[in-house]
């Protein structure tokens, strides 16, 4: 699994294992399709039948792609690089830990644990095989997320940031509120806040340069379902030098994906972050040094917006940087890059104390910097 | 000042006498220039040679209108119809009563008052008078924010809202922030919550269509200046039904205009609507009944953008529906419209309740419906 490739081979694939044949398997199995430098190479479910059907839904090559018929067979494949794993949340630690020590690099849909207790074990597992860790949230790899990181850390464009408001939410109809995963305790005990929720926290870290909030107080009435699981919730975040964040996550509203950034200079907008409303090309919006026109009749400048082109889809190009990070390892030698990981661990940190303040009826909860 | 118009004849205009020559009265005098059916008769400051300089720099006609060197000239003048009252908040009551006992209909600033009690004695005054009441509120009278309200009454397109958030901030100057009045704890002791929570107040208020949430929460750290006048603050308000909204309202920040309203069937977005980019032409857009895409690449349908023209300029629309008001009170013996006053008093009820739980370290404020 180490050898260098000749110098003027091109590298070798990066050789993608899908563990389960979620729904969202689908998206990430076309991603690996298209991404340059990745390759499917295996389909592991509880039954072969399974995996061979999520292969031929999904164009993959019967000739080339393995099919398994039990998670540890997928495991177990030499020929497996990276474990994409989008399991249930619950799961998460088991075959997250289980792919690690059998030396797979490892993408990890969101929310990447129940709680960062939990991650924490995934992450000592990657670190303690070399492995690199990636959570699955495709947004951070458009280049879009980019170019707005560059305004926001453009202190003349956007200033000092003071407040960030986040929402994402959409209406699941009867059969999801019924019967997907994300609403049952035994599975993805987080609900909304760790499946919508989780975008808008990590959306708020993002804009704040992942400097973590120092109290976090969840918005009261949130909802639950019979079983208790979040259907709707939010939560006020405060930091030490006054910056505060808000987000609302919610299966039951119309489909929103919002950032708002406020600064002493600018102000960007945007309000399909997770997914773009289409997939080549994604719009934000920035007010920057704006003043009222004479006699306060208008915007003087007006707010410009921004559109940003790709032509590989989101998923693609984070697989593409995951094939990228997993190369250096496996063909020259390098180390797992933490930035990523880092994220990840700080997201769960914040989702830990939403999840905590909701527990207590809203009240102030701390977080450890 | 109740002879009816012979039927033939054109309405006599409504005469609008504008009592102190704050800087926002530049835009109403001109508002009141643009406006049909109104028209500027006299002009009241604490010197004659204000009023002079302030009728001369605004377009007024020296030979139409009367300029007065004391407030109480200008109320005292029998043909003046309606009082525009742009003086600092802490003068309200006294001189929104004194206009209203001199059977003199009301354009009062905003905030309108510095507690609901004070707002009480101008409502009081006017109700006694018979006379009209309006707040100065502009951008409810832009056609947009009419085209706004339709869709939001849309249960179809719009649903029921369950999260709403407003932002409007602005940044200050140095010399504003020593010198404005909305700074001084002796003008306008509610500082950004009066100035620009006034209208996110309103605007949470207008897309639940009025109804008082039940709880107020102040955010934290609200921002005050050395004289403990607000310069920065925010809150989360909470409707029995379990709608919440969020506000935040600042000095010190770029300008930021927001309303997002979130419903199970859609969501509107308006980035600029306290005062619009542009004067002739205002946007906004909605996402309604929004899925994801097959294989969740996209959003499908697409949102919306709507576009807004209007000849005259919000202001105007203000100054013509008041002036409109007028009319039918003054010549055909009708009664005052008693929407205006309410609106105005839900919002300064929800200030209170705000300015109570930022005074009380952000301990809820319940709101008694």
């Amino acid at each position: 699994m180490s050898s260098a490739a000749a110098p003027d081979q091109p590298p070798r694939p990066v050789r993608f294992g899908i563990l389960g044949c979620a729904s969202i398997a689908r998206k990430l199995a076309r991603a690996m399709l298209l991404a340059p430098g990745a390759a499917v190479a295996a389909v592991g479910s509880r039954s072969e039948e399974k995996a061979r059907l999520f292969a031929a839904d999904n164009g993959l090559d019967d000739a080339t792609t393995r099919l398994h018929g039990t998670y540890e067979a997928l495991l177990d494949d030499p020929d497996v690089d990276v474990v994409y794993l989008p399991l249930p949340t619950s799961l998460h630690v088991r075959w997250a830990t289980a792919a690690a020590a059998r030396g797979k690099h490892l993408l990890l849909e969101k929310p990447t644990a129940l709680c960062a207790a939990d991650l924490d074990a995934i992450l000592a597992a990657c670190d303690a095989a070399g492995v690199q860790f990636m959570d699955s949230t495709m947004w951070m790899h458009h280049p879009r997320t980019a170019k707005m990181r560059d305004l926001v850390d453009d202190k003349d464009a956007i200033g000092d940031i003071k407040a960030v408001n986040s929402v994402f939410g959409f209406r699941a109809n009867e059969h999801f509120l019924q019967n997907d995963i994300r609403v049952k305790p035994d599975l993805d005990a987080l609900g909304a806040l760790g499946d919508v929720g989780w975008y808008c926290i990590l959306a708020i870290l993002w804009a704040v340069d992942y400097e973590l909030p120092k109290t976090v107080i969840a918005l009261r009435d949130p909802v639950k379902n019979r079983s208790g699981v979040l259907l709707a919730c939010g939560a006020t975040l405060y930091w030490a030098d006054g910056k505060t964040a808000t987000f609302s996550c919610s299966f039951l509203t119309n489909l929103t994906m919002d950032i708002t950034l406020v600064g002493t200079n600018g102000t960007l907008h945007v309000t399909d972050f997770v997914i773009p409303c289409e997939e080549k090309s994604a719009e934000f919006s920035v007010a920057s040094k704006s003043n009222f026109a004479p006699l306060h009749i208008g915007w003087d400048p007006l707010p410009s917006k921004h559109v940003v082109t790709t032509d590989l889809p989101q998923e693609a190009l984070m697989v593409q940087e995951l094939a990228r990070l997993v190369q250096n390892i496996r063909d020259a030698g390098g180390k797992p890059e933490g930035k990523w990981p880092a994220i990840t661990r700080k997201t769960q940190v914040v989702l830990d104390a939403v999840k905590a303040s909701i527990d207590k009826g809203s009240e102030p909860v701390e977080i450890a910097n």
